[in-house]
């Protein structure tokens, strides 16, 4: 297989794990929820990530790879990176879904623009829509009007939060250029 | 609202928030899942519990309920019994989804039969799939296969399953009677 086609796997496989990964996170969110409307605002989220999560599945699979195998390296960087930013609370899961996926969207928009379209559609179609953040924005913003000293907290927890996820997105690409290096080696090509 | 109103709607109220739960207890036994393929599979079909919910949420408010409202007296009794049969390892998980499914939709399954058309129909769709079932079912059989001591514990920990589910199913019945009793007092009309 050639790099570029590795590389897009790769890329494919951290987006598929980190849907997984967001499903659980929100799956887990949904239980701090204030009421039971909001819990299933929430959990109904974080199903929308495994829809995602199979079309990505479906891709891997007829691009030749096995989704398990090549969404294994990433499972160490994300793992950790959620570890560490466990949110205690509504605000501080509803903030690290916002400064979290926002980060990653990001830079997961930045890379889509080097794939061939087919793909870049797909990656663009995948990442969170803006009904997730509208809404957190939302519950955010008058969960301040109504105690304004969150403000302070939450700003400290969103610092937290960019500061962990820069290095795991940092580990999860040096995690990608491991696969690609051993995959080539198997075959004999040359490596990155 | 009349009686048979009501109990329509205490019935559906029920299904949603057992849908809830049930969403919240699969993607919590995804963790537990020993592979990524497997986790991947049981979030998936928690995510398929939340396109049920929505659809009997839809159909509570179309019937003038508060969804929240309704299912309220469920979170108590359908709490208990989760509670009370927590698993320690996927097998457990498998086996506690596979008995307590099954009695729940068999009663439902029954109740069902003395709905009108349209609400029959929705509880029959919105019940858990087959598909469930069959992998649980094939799950358990070949690790019961590898290690025949399983059984035992597998089937201690059925009966277990058992005793609670029966029980928070008479406890959900006596709740849902107490939601009728209340809306028909304040309506002035003859309690159950």
């Amino acid at each position: 297989m050639s790099e570029p086609a590795l590389a897009v796997i790769d890329l494919l496989a951290l987006l598929a794990y980190g849907e997984l990964q967001a499903f659980d996170q929100m799956a887990d969110d949904a239980r701090l929820a204030p009421d039971l409307h909001r819990r299933a605002m929430l959990s109904e989220m974080a199903a929308a990530e495994m829809v995602n999560y199979r079309r990505l599945e479906q891709r891997l699979t007829a691009l030749g790879a096995d989704p398990e195998e090549v969404m294994g390296p990433f499972t160490a960087p994300l793992g950790d990176y959620h570890d560490q930013t466990e949110p205690k609370d509504w605000y501080e899961a509803l903030t690290k879904a916002y400064v979290g996926d926002g980060i990653a969207d990001d830079f997961y928009r930045e890379v889509a623009g080097f794939l061939a379209e087919d793909d870049r559609q797909l990656v663009l179609e995948v990442l969170h829509d803006s009904r997730y953040s509208q809404f957190a924005c939302e519950e955010i913003r008058s969960a301040i009007a109504a105690d304004p000293k969150l403000a302070n907290r939450l700003s400290m927890w969103a610092r937290r939060n960019s500061g962990a996820a820069c290095p795991s997105i940092v580990d999860a690409h040096r995690a990608a250029r491991s696969v690609i290096t051993s995959s080539t080696t198997q075959d004999g090509n040359e490596t990155l």
